[in-house]
This record gives C-alpha cells, structure tokens and sequence, in this order.
C-alpha cells in the first residue's frame, strides 16, 4: 500500500462526508510574536496584555486571522492539495476568542459538488469548522474550490449547489464573552479617536502605507500555518517559476496596514466573502483601502459592528475603484474583501 | 474628516508638548526568541534563565536593544513619519529590567525646535520615555530628527536648542536591581574569562565575523518592533529602489557580533549617542570593531562598567580608523555607537 | 592579551580534553514557533499539548532535532570554527525529552586526532553531550571535521582513531519516560493509519512535497542556534559569494517532509550517520525519499522502531537510488541520513 498522501480528487468527495483534518495545534505566545514579525499588526487588543484587560479580555487573544490560516492550513491536505484554484469563502464567523494555550482542531463537511463541463474537473463546497479543546466551535466557514478528477470519464450524477448566504447578518455575529468598550478603552493607547459614529456608510479610507512583499516572509507564514499546499513553495510548479502567495498573507497584510483609519477596529467577527482576484507574487507593492459598508449596534453596549469592504492593489490605482468599463477586476486589484469588525460606538 | 494619519509636520509641534503613543506591547519569551532568530544574541544572561539567577535576575530579561527598538518603534508614528533624516539619540539609560509578561508604553515630549535656514523644513529635539504596566520608567532619551515642514511660508519665531550633555555620566547609569556578579558567575558559560580588570582605555577588539544583511531579516525585524516608517517596508520610495535598513538593525547586529572578545558585557545599561553615518542595504556585509573608552566601578562590588565605542563597516577598513584626512567618516563606516555596558569588575 | 577567539587549530586538541562550549540556553515556546515557522513541522506530538498528554507526555516536548542543532550550535565556537569540513557524525541518541523551559548546556571531549598525510590539516573527533538544567544528559553524539593546522611543521606522534560503532543498536534507544501509544492515540489527528507492521523492511516512501531553499530561512534557522560558522552568514567566504546551507537544516527540511508517508513516526531517538554528500545552496529545490531499514519492538508494549534512511535530492532522481556506475554519490544527492523513530506498533 502507497504510504504517501498524493492528495483527494473530486470523485473521492461524497455529500454530507465529514473529512477530520489531521494535526491539532496549540497556539502560544511564541506564535504571536512571529505573527508580529510577519505583518506588523498594531491593533491594540493583541498587542498589550493590559488593553485586552481594559477590554474584559483575559489577556491579549491570538488574532482572529491567525485562527482562520491555522483552520484553513489543515484543511489543505484533505480538501485543496489537488485544487486548480480557491473560487471563495464566505460565511465565515468567529465564534470563540482563542487565546495562547488553546488546542485547534479541524474538520470540514462536503456541502456542495458540481462537475464543470469539460469534465476535467469539478467543484467542490465544504463547510470547515474549528474546534478548541473544550470542543467549543471557534471557526466557522463555507469555502469552495475548483478540484482535479481523477478521469473525465467518471460522472457526477446529481450536483448539489449549496444555498450561501450572500453575507452574514449582524445578529449572527457573536461579541466574545466579556468584551466591552466602556470608559476604561483608552484611545490613546488605541491610536485614534474615532468611534463607530465617526464613520458614514460609504467612506472611503485611504490607509496610506505600502508595503512590498518578500519572498521569505509569505513562506515562513505559510509554513506557519502548516499549509503545505505545493504551489507556495515550489518553483518547478508554475510555468514562470514563480511562488504564489498564499491569498490569506495578503489578507493578513491588509488587516495590519488597516490600522491607519481603523485602529479601534479591535477585533474580527466575520468574513462575507474574500476574492482573490489577482495572483500575488514576491516583489509586489501593496496598497490598501477600505471603505464602510454597514454600522450596526450589537447587544452589548458600547460595542458595534462595522461592516468593511478592503481592497489591496498594487501600482497606481484610484481608491474606491476596482472594476473597467466592461465590469471585470483591474489587473492591479489583488484582494476584495468584505468583513465585520467590532469597534466602540 | 479624513481618518488616516499621514504624519505630523514641523508645525505641529510646540515645545512642551507631550505625545503619548499609541499602541501598548506586551512583551514574551515569543519575542525574544524571534530575536535570537534574527540576530542571534549569545550573551548569556539573555539566553539562559539559570545564568540569569545566578545574576540574581529572576530569569532572563528582555534584551535593552529589544526593549530600545521597541520603545524606539512607537514613537515613528507620531515623531519621524514624516522625517527626512534621522540626525541622532543621546543620553539613552536603561532604567528598570524588562522581562517576560511586562507591557511597555511609550511617550515623547518636544524638548527643541529649530527650523533649517532653507525654510522647508526644521529639527525636532524629543526626549522619549519607556514605562512599564508599574508605571515605572524602563527607558529615556533623547533624540532628533529633521522633519518636513507643511509649508515654507510659516515661521518659527524662536528657535529652542536643548541642552544636551555630551555622555551621560556612570553615575547616572542604573544597575539592575538585584544583579550581582559573585561567586556564582560562570565565565566558562559566558564564554569568556575577562573582567573589568582585563580591558585597558583605548584597547581596540577586532570581533572578527562578518555578517551579510538579508532583505527578509531587516523587514521581520522592523515589523516586530512596530515600526511603520515607510522607507524601511516601500520599494518605490527611493530612487534607487532600495529600502533603508533600520539603523537600530545594525545596531543590534552590531551588538550581537561584539560577543566575540566582549562576551562578559552582559548587559546595556546607557547609549551615548548613536550615529548611522552611511545607510545600510540588504546586500551588505557588516563588520564590526569595539574600543575600550572607559572602565569604571559601580556601588554594586563585583559590577563594573565599560564605555564602548563600536563601529560598524563594511568591505576593507583598518580597525580604529573612521574618518579620512579631511575628518569626514568613510563612505563605508556604517554605524558609530558610544555606549555603556555592564561587566564583572 | 588579543580578546577575539578566532578559532581554535589542531594542534590545540589533546586526546581526553574537555571542551565546555559556552552559553547555555533556555527553550521556550517562542523557539518551537519560530521552528515552525522554519520547518512546518506537522508531527502531532510537537503540534499539540493534548496529543502530547494523549502520548503520556506533560505537554508538547521541543522537537529534537531543535535540540540537536541547538547542542551542535553551541560546539562550533569550539569546534568547528576553522573546520575545512564537517565530515560525519554518528551514534546520535536523544536520551531525555526536552520541554519548553529546560535549560540546555554542551560539551565535548575529544576522542581521537589524527593527522592528514598533506600535514596542512589533521581530522578532529569529539563526543557532544548536551545536558538539562538537572544535569541530564539529553542528547550524545560523536562526530569528526577535518581543521586547519597552525603549522605544517608541528607533527602528530600517536594518532588515535576512536572504534565508532557502525550504527546504535535498538537496545541502546531510550523510550522517553511516559511515552505510551495506546488506545488514546489519535490516528486521525495524527495523519495516518500506519502502525510499524504496515510497514516492510526495504519498502520506499516517496515524500513527493518540494520545497524551496530560500536564503533568509537557512539564516534564521542557524542564528536561531546560535552557530556562527562564518561559512553560513558571510558571502565574501566562499569563491562562488554563495551562502553554505548548515547541514542541519536540510535535516529539518527532510524529516518536516516525511510527514508525507511517515505521519505516524512522532519522536527521533537517534542518528546512526548523516552525511551531506553535497552542499546545499539558497534556491535549490528539495524534494526527499525514505526508506524504512528496520523495525524493531521497544521494551514498551505499543511503542516500536523504525530505522528509517532519508534522502534529500535536488532535480530529477530516481526513487531509492544514490550511487553512480562507479559508487559516488549522484551529484544533486544532498543529504544521506540513517536514524531511528519511534512509531505506534
């Protein structure tokens, strides 16, 4: 018997299937800082035991978007090792703070399976969630992604097309248990003033900075993240012998880059769906802004939701402008992102 | 209101003016092991916990140049966004131990202003402040910049230049509490046999290796302290392309080297003044030379101090030599750093 | 007094001396993050506190190749930092399980010396033990470098070849205490299904993943151990102005891929040889093969030994081959390592 995981095709998948990801992992202190020395990340909440505290927070929590790369990385040996491409995710909640210590664990659910018509290959939707040791859901996200068969003469004979959401609403987003932003949130400490009502839906945020990406430094995210998938570390995969860059280490630069506007923007709640609409590459110069497409009140107060389109570029780009005339992504526009963030109203 | 920060400009600063800066740190064995992993510190009461009891430190603190760039780090947003060179530090004491667990938060207050005669821009003289959660000063200093000016229409009507004493004097400087070096220092773990009494004034240490900057280490390294300057990260802000390696990089390149035929100096207790006299790019091979300026008891017997001069180069230089015959620094002398450092007497 | 060590010489050895490398180390959490920012390690053992105490383990141990390079790190100062070459090493054992907080020292004794016939150079061997802060020791290994003499006129009267043993046998394998696989081993989690009788004596593993050196990472990786041989760090070294991967390295490399095929192989207990058939450079792509040699019963009922061969190659090779026509090694062969893992029975 072959030792070796080559990885699954589209055929291997069945509706309903439960595929438990290999290799939970406990999160500490030492993975925060290398996630400091990756992005920068100067949100005050995960920067200072003490913030966190004033937060009714135990202690600095690992960022959410260190929590979604540790999922998605075990998920890749299962679901995406074969992918032709990551199409999406959306619906994606937080739904348990993770602090350092924690144990993740994974596992995605086949929700969705549709074969393309050149027979080639396939679509294939999962429902991945994450887990603590507790067995409390931390995670939780639909993604889907374009899959090898294994031969075009096999055939699908029912697709099912799972119904997605468009987006997440805000009620199904949860506050974690015991934050506040009452009068003891320092904006000094923060880095800017501004509260949700100093926001308008349709604000466009120009986040200023720019930074170029490095070769080694999406690798060692990457490996980071146990994501092993092989087009992030081999040059004799892509024609050009180029690495691509793991989509979510363009999400996580844009996430810190977004600091500067959105400083109180303390803490992720959700994902409604990312785009990668463009490949990344090393060498590559990213800009970034944002704009407010939702401000909603939570149940606790003090406490409210943004609703947050971001976009990375690279070049010269106008803000706030991502399509030509005919409606298709410019080439310069690399991530569409559109999310939720807690922030003190 | 626009939202993002784009830097203060020379206008904006009054003398007595206090910025306190954002973003708290909590700092963690996670950092300190990212940074043996960029510069590979052997001093060993930073690197092994029963070296450091043996000194009579709880376990291992956070390395001064750690907690200097830290410090350092917070303070761009609000004091050298917008600088277009950084002139010098002075009178840089280290004031309490930083260890794991302790969270650091930072504050500059405008202590000079003095606008340049081509009227675009000025110097900005601030003395910069590290506390910890006890709101204990850990760090102070001093340093100026010379920074943009919004417009050459406005005018400073009087120009403050500070006061600032050439060298701190070893009387200032700070012995940790409870460190002692007995009976119990173990110099065949420090890797070295020399005391205080060992090194004469004016001795020169050649410290022999020589290290190639890399592109990824200096940007992992100027993320980890927060450091958002945008020549650092920006490929399209020189013209040559190049990012300017963070002086404070070599300082602790500089620092780490000096561990061959220093390896006693266990730890950093002042800096004189620091200066970057040519920038440093990836690419880069760096060597380094200490001269001995001073040796000087302390009240605490067994702990001496050393004044140090340490020059960084690169390519071919006589050791002890920095300036040519008309006494400009040589192009390829880096970093010249007057500093202070504790030692078994 | 020079205060620079510029290495030690051959001449400066003696059979039976001592050699206690300076700067001892504490292991933290940050090291194991960095690790796996390095390496992507995915052995459930190193990943997971819970796998870990699932295993009998208090929590998740340092991995023990970490340890190994952190022990061969701390002998270069000594030992091979004039080497002209690291000819081998062997009768590697891993005697006692490292966890986050130990403090690890190093020494060697010299074991033989014997002196080359073109008189420049002679061949050094030692035995490194590295020891915790209980005076335990952790980690054994013998191995040999050729170095540089001070002089070709010094002449070696005895020369002394130590009887090295071929290969550790299994009986002289310690199973670090605690460890059990038994019902509460968790296949799923780790990866595989594969127990020690899945496997066959002879049988070959195709790893199939292929990584990328990248130069940064090799960097990192041996500053992180504190080895600062000048042949890694310092491009005016070498002719070609190249970077030499340390060996080790490509160790981890190897032993992160055979995951792949080998999930289930959570501890490294010993190395019988490891030779870098050829040198390693930034941009090689390596892909790797094992191949199982041996499979023995432990002493503990559940826990069984693989002896196991792994291969690094770069470009196309043949699964299983090494040799030439004429029985040297194919020159994209990096790495031929023999060592032994233990592994559900």
């Amino acid at each position: 018997m072959p030792k070796t995981n080559i990885g699954k095709f589209f055929e291997d998948y069945k509706i309903g299937m439960l595929l438990k990801h290999a290799v939970p992992r406990t999160l500490t202190v030492g993975d925060s800082a290398v996630y400091k020395a990756l992005y920068s990340s100067r949100f005050a909440i995960y920067s200072s035991d003490r913030f966190a505290l004033d937060c009714g927070l135990g202690s600095s929590p690992i960022e959410e978007l260190l929590v979604f790369h540790i999922i998605f990385g075990k998920s890749v040996s299962d679901i995406s090792y074969n992918a032709i491409a990551n199409l999406g995710y959306a619906n994606c909640r937080f739904l348990k703070t993770v602090y350092p210590g924690d144990t993740l664990t994974a596992e995605s659910e086949v929700i969705g399976l549709k074969e393309n018509s050149n027979l080639n290959s396939g679509i294939l939707y999962v429902r991945t969630r994450g887990t603590n040791q507790e067995g409390e859901t931390v995670l939780d996200f639909i993604r889907w992604v374009m899959i090898k068969k294994r031969s075009n003469e096999s055939k699908l004979d029912d697709p099912v097309i799972p119904a997605i959401k468009e987006n997440v609403s805000p009620e199904e987003l949860i506050v974690p248990a015991g934050l506040k932003f009452d009068k003891n949130y320092d904006f000094l400490a923060a880095g800017e003033n501004f509260t949700s009502r100093d926001y308008v839906v349709g604000e466009l945020i120009d986040h200023f900075d720019a930074i170029t990406v490095d070769e080694s430094e999406h690798l060692a995210a990457t490996r980071l993240w146990q994501n092993n998938a092989k087009v992030h570390f081999d040059t004799t995969i892509r024609r050009d012998g180029k690495r691509l860059v793991y989509g979510g280490h363009v999400i996580s630069m844009v996430r810190s880059m977004s600091f500067n506007g959105l400083a109180n923007a303390q803490m992720v709640v959700g994902v409604n769906s990312g785009s990668h609409v463009n490949p990344t590459f090393a060498g590559d110069t990213i800009k970034c802004w944002s704009q407010i497409l939702g401000i909603f009140e939570t149940k606790v107060q003090g406490v409210a939701l943004l609703r947050l389109r971001s976009v990375a570029y690279k070049g010269e780009q106008e803000i706030g402008k991502v399509f030509d005339a005919r409606g298709h992504y410019f080439p310069n526009i690399l991530l569409d992102l559109d999310y939720w963030v807690l922030i003190p109203s």
